[in-house]
């Protein structure tokens, strides 16, 4: 986790800071589903790098947001979850959800 | 706004492409304060360029979320506002903030 000196004053830019950009709404997206390994999240993430997604979890993973189980299988499997501080993010996504449900019903066909 | 055919199928992928960035947050958590101008917004959101600054109020502006009001003074004020459509964002920066609370209590000093 970030430790207070590193945190900004303002809660939500504090969480702008954790969260704030386009690839790790998205990683919390599919993670509040369930676990994923790097290469499912890779395809399902429509022109993700591999260099940013290897950052955003690994910054994810630094901020305790996420976890990273490696599972002692030929090849070793890897699987990414939600820490109980990332499941506690849940409202933030279901409250973007519930906006971008609005926003589909009235946009223009 | 966006027509039907822009936006991705998922509803929290079509939030995500309307605010999803640091800087779309942070605009959002202040203008749903009050209404600001462009220079007081510049000052106020550290480390933004001009030109971010512009595209951000910009594309927002044209995803309906804001209004650009010009005053016809000397010289011309011109404010910035959360639409009806913006205001109805506010449970995602509520979330957010409420979160980034959290986080900020248990973080280490």
């Amino acid at each position: 986790m970030k430790t207070k000196d590193e945190l900004p004053e303002c809660p939500v830019a504090t969480t702008v800071q954790l969260i704030g950009s386009k690839w790790k709404l998205l990683i919390l997206r599919n993670l509040l589903v369930r676990p994923w390994r790097f290469n499912e999240l890779r395809k399902n993430l429509e022109g993700i790098s591999q260099k940013v997604l290897t950052d955003s979890l690994r910054s994810m993973e630094e901020d305790g947001i996420i976890t990273r189980t490696v599972y002692p299988e030929v090849p070793p499997r890897v699987e990414y979850a939600l820490s109980d501080l990332g499941e506690s993010m849940r409202p933030i996504i279901k409250s973007m959800e519930e906006f971008g449900l609005s926003y589909k019903s009235i946009s223009e066909n």
